[in-house]
Order: C-alpha cells, then structure tokens, then sequence
C-alpha cells in the first residue's frame, strides 16, 4: 500500500522515552507512525489506462486557488499511470470504509479487480470517483516534485462532491481506526 | 490557526449528494472538511526567534531518506521565522492535547505566551521539542515551495524521539477529535 507499505510491523528496539536519536528509516518509521493520516484512494483514468490506490499521504495545500497534494511511491505501478494521464481523484472514506481500503491496497489484486469492488459514479469526463466516499475531489496535476523514494502530486481541484455523514478513517499505529462524527 | 483558519464554519449551500460542483474557495474547504488531518505543533527557534504554531497539513514523504513536509500560510508570522531559521520541529499531539492545539492556535496569544502554556524538553541544540508529544521529529528544511496561499516546508528528519501512548488527535469537520490506541 502507497505510504503504509513504508510502515513495517518490523521490531523496533525502544529506548528511554526522553531520549533523541538519529533519524535513521527504522526510528523514522516508528514515528511516523504516531502521525494519523486519513485514509482516501486516489483514482486515474485515461491514456495509460485505470490505476486505484490506498492513500494516506493526502494534504491540503491552498484554498485559494484550491491545491491539494498526494505522496505516492515512486515504485508502485500507480504512479506511472496517473502520471501520464495528468489527472487524478482523492476519494475520501469514511468511517465504515475499511475493507474497500484494504482491497486498493491489496497489492495481489489487479487495477480492475480493486475496482470491481467498488462502485463509480457515471460520470462522462474526469477520473473513476467512488460513490462511497464521504468527498471526492477531481483533480489535474499541476505539477510534480520527486523528493525520496515518492512523488509529490500538487493538483489542482477543478470539481467536488459532498456526501453522506462526514466520518473519517484515519491510518494511526499501522492500523485502521474508525471515527464517527456528530456533525452533519 | 495555520490551515485551520482556512476552513471556516461559514454556511456552505447543500447540493444533491449525487453532484460534482466546480472546486471554488468555498466548495474546496468543506470538501477538505472531510479530510480528516493529524494535529501537531511545529516550532522553531533560531536567527529569527522562536516560532510555534498549530498546524494540520503534515505528512511523511519519504522514509529513505527521512523527509516529512508542513503547509504553512504565508500570511502566518511563523512561516517568515521558520523560514529563517532554517529548521523546525514536528511535535505530534496524542489525544489528550487538544488544549495546547488551541493553545498554539490563538492569534491572539504572543509566541512567549504560547511556549509558557508547554513544556519544553531541555536540548542543547535543534528546535523546541514538546515534551508532552508522543514524537518529535527534529528537522532542518531542505526546500519549500510556494503553492497558491501557503508554502511547502520539504524537512530532512535528522532526530526523533518517541513517547508515551500511540494515541492520536485529529482534526475532522472542523473540530477535533481524540483516537484512543490499543497499541503500545
């Protein structure tokens, strides 16, 4: 999974809890994975073909103009794809959301079987936007910074959707949690 | 509050779920309202002064090496002094922090007022570490890009230190929210 792969359940030797240390992949590891991040999957369509992933690397940048970015792995298979389409879709998920999280982020499934599992609204242009997300955002790159081992996508937002209760599911811990909200 | 104060509690005219609507300012922060985001406190001090704000536009970008960024307004009296110092701190808050988020949100308070409601580990060099966050990622900026309102602080992670529970708060429709782990 784009971003949680990088995320081991590998053994890490604690040290005392005041303590600083080289941030070296492993100690980096371990403390990212006290950062929550909200779970969407970015989806692409057009002429490199469907890519769907699990994103947890999704940030707002600027409302004005409306710019968010995504980090995806420069390895995976995903990357390529949405690159040369030039457009994606953060597909934000809600609480109830995690087995559709874990089928875009099941590496052992092709493109096509994650997005059997899904369902996509009918729309005539614009990338594959997922009916159960609580927000999609159809987005054009703008444009791309490779930093490390990912590539940084800012893209501009040209269209939303709103819908059903704004839940969320985080990714904290190396695992999914569900949080519910009161507000509508 | 940086990234916060982007998404006001403005009323936002309700459309059919099924709609995608063009991405104007509006659209694009309830949209965002839906993503939920990892709360942290990012300090600084240096040639320019101590720095210290809340913020919600956090993310890894790449274990190997360790880089994190933070979207920063550039309206924020912060960003000109973390800017200059050439370094900051990404202090992770756990569930039970939401008052200190509050605290290094309000405008209202000067920077010294902020840091006295905290407290600071004792560190011979590096930016201010928090010591009630559950990490610390000390870091020195190794680009920023401007990007429509705010700029993008790429950080290289050159310390880490990793405390207490694995708890997270979030923030999510606009206010926060506290995610429990039954992790250690």
């Amino acid at each position: 999974m784009d971003n949680l792969a990088s995320r081991p359940t590998a053994a890490f030797q604690p040290v005392p809890e005041t303590e600083f240390y080289p941030a070296g992949r492993l100690a980096y590891r371990e403390a990212m994975a006290r950062l929550a991040g909200p779970v969407s999957i970015v989806t692409s369509d057009g002429a490199a073909g469907l890519a769907g992933c699990t994103a947890t690397a999704v940030t707002s940048v600027s409302d004005d103009p409306p710019i968010l970015l995504v980090c995806i792995n420069r390895a995976s298979r995903n990357n390529a794809t949405i690159r040369t389409n030039g457009r994606l879709c953060v597909n934000v998920l809600g609480a109830s959301q995690e087995a559709l999280a874990r089928t875009f982020a099941n590496g052992e499934l092709s493109i096509s079987e994650r997005f059997a599992a899904a369902r996509c609204l009918d729309r005539a242009a614009g990338s594959p936007a997922l009916e159960d997300a609580t927000a999609n955002l159809d987005c054009d790159i703008l444009k791309i910074e490779e930093v490390g081992s990912h590539s940084v996508f800012f893209c501009t937002v040209r269209h939303v959707r709103i819908a059903g209760n704004p839940s969320g599911l985080i990714y904290l811990g190396r695992t999914f949690h569900s949080l519910a909200t009161n507000q509508t």
